[in-house]
């Protein structure tokens, strides 16, 4: 039976444990506090949850990274000796290039290969309460290749993921930040403006910000609800790449809003046709 | 038992008829196209749906103008004088200066009182088969009082709205388009730039961008899936406040622009935190 490790159990190694159940795998998992281990045991998120690391990652075929990104860094540097020989370490990290390269030098050393992963999933929620199984099933999920990627190793990670019914699409380290900065990084900075935008202001001007917002303000300042501490991570991982995504953003706001100061509406009408038949595309292609 | 009139049948339209089934009041329909009052009537949106709009807004109690802004505008003013003497005329219109003016002046020499309303209900959907009863359910509602304002109507007004289990919230027209301006309007524009600063690019781009675009992009944009016509409409009877509500967004995304290109992310993280604590706070008030 293929021994999986699973180390860190937030939402996405808890609904990473909790995929993989019935799955015909051992699920090892770990966690820095015992609190988390027992919740995990607890709510069959694993069926190992052994206090020491070694425990974990000597035995596993596969050891996937669920952790913040300076956290898998870190992790993978430390035990870089500790895992099994001619395993394979993969992770969930949002940013590929800063975790990659030295990951990819810690561990080949010692027999042990490394393939980035980055599911496209996630929620604006936080932690094993906030974890399910269905959470990976039909998301994308970028596997990113080196000059260094072991052929073998990274067919055991494409099969890995495969077996959640994710879609894979394997990618270059740099094409996939920069990527990821257009259709997710930039995203959460725009849905931050938004709320402070509508929401940062004096009290009486709260009382009623609260009666007009809706479903759309609802849906377009969502992620602003995401862990702050994570989205500082991503962008400190990824400036250059956010910074380029901005640009575009900006390119067509400005344009959208010049268009409002001429009056042309319309210019105004054919923006929001485009608009919705590239997004309506989008829907149909994804199937939602 | 009282008579309400619905005029035009869209998503908004249908809805309130749904919603006010069993509610003990006679439901009077009018559409501009036959098939659309057929297909009321056997959904059982309203009871009645004649061909001629006088038989429905001569007898009607409370008529409520469904229909896209320019049309509230020119139905209320060439049908001034059809409208019952001594009833009210309301509205679902998401601008309210432009539309209250007009009518309050065009209805009151008819002894027909309008009083504006602007239910914070919709989706990215339209038409009767988007139509829905829960629609209005809990949802805010805006109604507009001006110095022209009959207490009575505005009491048949506000009673109306509370039937449906809405938040009724008073404001002048002025001070609402400035409202949902910041609250509405500005993120239709926002969620345009971010659909087309993802989806505007290249066939090859496009297709990585499909595989990059998951939760965050989806509710980030969802909003680019309404009608085009309807937020140009919106915008063009705006314009003054989107701009106001515009300059808000731009001082917000260019300080935090400025804090991500200075690479200072404590203070990326103080603003990601301060806008997760701001949109939980709104998120737990709404009770959602």
């Amino acid at each position: 039976m293929q021994k999986i490790a699973i180390i860190g159990l937030g939402l996405l190694g808890s609904s990473l444990g909790l995929a993989l159940k019935d799955k015909n795998v051992l699920r090892l998992g770990w966690a820095r506090r015992k609190e988390t281990r027992d919740e995990a045991l607890k709510r069959g998120v694993v069926d190992e949850c052994p206090e020491d690391i070694n425990d974990v990652i000597s035995r596993a075929d596969i050891s996937i990274l669920c952790l913040p990104i300076p956290h898998i860094i870190e992790f993978g540097e430390k035990y870089a000796s500790s895992f099994r020989k001619g395993s394979v370490v993969t992770d969930i990290g949002s940013v590929k290039s800063a975790i990659t390269a030295p990951l990819e030098k810690a561990l080949s050393p010692h027999g042990v290969s490394f393939i980035g992963s980055h599911p496209m999933a996630g929620t604006e929620k936080s932690g094993i309460e906030a974890a399910f199984a269905e959470l990976y099933n039909g998301a994308s999920v970028f596997i990113t290749k080196t000059e260094k990627s072991d052929p073998a190793a990274l067919e055991k990670v494409r099969e890995f993921w495969k077996s959640l019914n994710m879609r894979i699409v394997e990618i270059g380290t740099a094409e996939h930040d920069d990527l990821v900065a257009h259709t997710s990084h930039l995203q959460h900075v725009a849905a931050l403006a938004i709320t402070e935008a509508v929401l940062d202001c004096d009290p009486e001007t709260l009382k009623l910000r609260y009666a007009g917002c809706a479903g759309g303000f609802k849906d377009t300042s969502r992620i602003t609800s995401s862990s702050p501490q994570m989205w500082r991570e991503i962008i400190e991982h990824n400036q250059p790449a956010v910074l380029e995504s901005v640009k575009e953003f900006e390119k067509r706001w400005l344009n959208i809003i010049k268009i409002i100061e001429n009056k042309d509406y319309d210019a105004l009408y054919k923006e929001f046709a485009k608009g919705k038949k590239m997004r309506d595309t989008w829907v149909k292609f994804r199937g939602f």
